[in-house]
């Protein structure tokens, strides 16, 4: 049972085909697994945006990870974006491996229930994407996968989230304001 | 000639197993392409690391783009990281084809001579990534390709670049503050 002061989102459904609003800026995420009764939780940063509709998204996910096996056999994952009251615990959660430890227990996370997916969404996470995998071709050769977003629940409010992102060496850029440019693009290159 | 207002930033070469201190975050960058003869430049968000050493990098290039048969054939690109002074000629760049428009001409944005490929610096930019097409296997199908880059340049100060990052419908996220959290890591997770 969760105990920590992190908040729970309250989150609606979210159009799949705008889910770059949130990962094109180029976030640090948690990737939720489940495979033969067992959960996991990894922190990546090596993502991107593939395609509108249907919703792409692909990722790196190293072959030492123990969520690579995870994610590989069981075909699916949740991508949870967190917020910076989450950025010690995804250290953290990159400090040890779900060989030994369950995650959603040592720290204190939620496991909910996905809709199409049987991997857990992080309830404590502000948005939680759920994946199917669409190409797993070059996953052993080359540690990528490429995921259809099949479900998006985003958070009511704030309207934009606070996120972090890697720079290496333990660093990391935090999000600043956003700015609108709307009218100064062509229609069709929004 | 160039005659705006924009620095061009000095240099230094940059070791390339450590550029993900500025691709990592996410940010726009703009993508220089040369070949037979004439030179482009397009705007891209939809991008990852995918290795050190070689440094790795893989890109989504919609096959729309004039730049896409430019690179694909050339099998060269240099990826450009723009700071915030270049928002708005990002996105103009991203708003004219390089199939009539000599972009370097219209934005009055400078040319450098590469060292290891064909295709031009940005000098206006913040840093410089040379790059070689590694696998251009799925350019065709997927638009995906992986580089390898093979030579880094960036400016000696400021130390870290202020960058933008697409949230789609004409609003961009500033990079915010950076934060260390060095001694939380454990040391091979840096």
């Amino acid at each position: 049972m969760a105990t920590n002061a992190f908040v729970k989102y309250r989150k609606k459904d979210f159009p799949t085909d705008e889910i770059r609003r949130f990962l094109e800026p180029g976030p640090i995420v948690l990737v939720s697994s489940a495979w033969k009764g067992r959960m996991n939780i990894m922190t990546m940063g090596w993502h991107m945006m593939m395609g509108f509709s249907p919703a792409l998204f692909a990722c790196y996910i190293w072959d030492q990870n123990h969520s690579f096996e995870m994610i590989r056999r069981s075909r699916e994952c949740v991508i949870n974006l967190p917020t910076t009251e989450l950025l010690d615990i995804a250290i953290d959660i990159g400090n040890c491996t779900g060989a030994t430890v369950d995650k959603f227990e040592r720290f204190e996370l939620t496991a909910g229930r996905a809709t199409r997916v049987d991997a857990p969404l992080i309830e404590e996470c502000y948005a939680n994407f759920e994946c199917r995998l669409l190409d797993g071709s070059r996953a052993r050769k080359q540690n990528f996968f490429i995921w259809e977003v099949v479900k998006a629940h985003v958070a009511s409010s704030p309207k934009l989230p606070e996120t972090f992102h890697y720079r290496g060496n333990g660093e990391f850029m935090i999000s600043g304001k956003t700015v609108s440019r709307r009218s100064r693009f062509l229609e069709q290159n929004l």
